[in-house]
């Protein structure tokens, strides 16, 4: 199946950057698009941090994360001024649209409709070349999530954010702490 | 850096395979080593799962997860007998050797000390190649090691893990529930 | 120390109640208030879950659950309307007051003050005879609560939630299910 | 319902502990009794920890904590060398009894087998008269169990867990943290 162009995005306003984001303009770049509502929990519990842990271990990359609010019910409850409190609180970083209202009383915003999105949160993946390739309703694996992204950038010929090689020596602490086990002679080498 | 060839493997025990699993035998294929103690906390509440979901999620790539029993410390409470049921316990299917012990008294078993682990749990990624790519001491990452496991993947020529291009439809669930909130027109189409 | 009185509750609006709750109204029965706001991570993730949780744990007690919620920054991302919404997606069934405003222009609305409560969320124990017994400014500990709220129950003479008597006998699962690991004569028997 | 006394606990060995624990010798204190594996997944997650934290928040009441090992399976693989090491590395401070092995054959050891426990994880309450009040095989919730520890205390006229009173000061943290929304005035006293 050959992917397809991904839809424009339609917005009213954004937050978290001193311009409107396009596709256009990040042409050249792995784009991570997060949809979800202020309200909606799974989005709140789940997608969000997700969304902000990819910002960060992708953070060398030629990758952006970008979030989009696609209020589809309580679209009073959800205005600019609540999401931008919202992002405040809960310190969301990346850039995120507002999705414009649907056409003619249709409840469901533009871009979400013209992306037939089933519901929040959902996670879009597009490539470099501005090409849909992967879109996600509900909870992504992380595993699954980071070997996707990987795929778009070396795709893209990008750096991959890994080098895969020998690490450098990692600082070891003494015996068994929370995250493992240490081997005594290596907490106290000579 | 050129990778270095893994170290060989010497092992006493296998339990969960057929027959010991050398890195000869596994060629052609990325390999994720878990090394552990099954008293160690951080890798019974951490790293073997992170494992066992690796099996899980690249079930249909060239890509084999194996266990390590590394034991460096109180030796005589996780003999094979008490590793076999610990497998058993937390249903463990992986294949896992148990580290030969060390030479001349050291507590530090062999294949341990060839890759001069620093503790448990230790990942170690190798290529289809049989080299050495990544070794990490501590958790690590779910996003950061699906990518890094990719990057071998696609290496190897293999089959990725995932096509990443536009999913099929998913199941759609009626308003928010605990893994997000769903379109109601998406839920219950004409 | 003599417990004092609980300071009057002073609201603008209630949700999830056919009529405004008062002190007096609810005499003789033991009150958990739960200050919170709607945007306050911390209430959200750990505050809010545990009053619905102690809402049903202590469901057969003469008990009620009363959530309050105490605006004290971004007034205008937390209006009513947004209130209304919360409640709905994260399932919040017990009685909401809305804190009346500072006076004179104070940030900090009237029930919050008269508490002098530190920030959300905040925890106030009152006991059957309308005396403020606790008050706990950010997450409390589950078991710590529980005998606190016990301690208020029996002093009322009220039925105590637990009669702390043999239980009946219980389902029985087959060897180690995530939950614990059963008897297989019990769970067979013949 | 009357209660009737705890059956007298049959043991073979005791960790952490200088000398052997009895019913009689702990009369006039709250008994939570933990029976448990050292390879029951279930108990390892999240009984163990519950029974720490008993210890941790009930330290100043007359209540202890007392651990039971009651194998009835994989004998071979939990001996008392793999119990200490486990206890070492999980560091359980409470004392723990090693169940006395099942006569004739028994897999199910004596004390396992007088209590009629269904599996393990089991938690067990005994009152200062050395009267068995509760026994739940599982997970016990938190909010409940601290409520039937304070029941046993105060019924034992011992001193509550919690005065449940006016509390002390607390500190404060400025904005939103992980655990909540502090007051900028309280943050920044005069």
């Amino acid at each position: 199946m050959t992917p397809r162009p991904a839809p424009a995005w339609r917005t009213t306003d954004w937050l978290n950057t001193p311009e409107p984001l396009t596709l256009e303009r990040l042409r050249g770049k792995v784009i991570l698009l997060h949809a979800f509502q202020m309200l909606c929990p799974g989005c709140v519990a789940r997608g969000i941090p997700q969304a902000q842990r990819v910002a960060e271990v992708f953070a060398g990359a030629p990758l952006v994360v970008v979030g989009l609010h696609t209020v589809f019910e309580h679209h009073e409850a959800m205005k600019l001024e609540s999401l931008r409190a919202f992002l405040h609180e809960y310190r969301v970083k990346f850039p995120v649209g507002v999705d414009a209202p649907g056409e003619g009383g249709d409840p469901i915003p533009r871009t979400m409709g013209a992306y037939a999105m089933q519901g929040t949160p959902t996670t879009v993946l597009i490539d470099a070349q501005g090409r849909l390739r992967r879109q996600v309703f509900g909870m992504h694996d992380d595993l699954q999530l980071g070997a996707e992204l990987q795929t778009l950038l070396l795709e893209a010929q990008a750096a991959p954010v890994s080098g895969v090689q020998r690490p450098a020596p990692q600082k070891v602490t003494a015996a068994c702490e929370d995250t493992g086990c240490a081997v005594p002679s290596a907490a106290a080498p000579d």
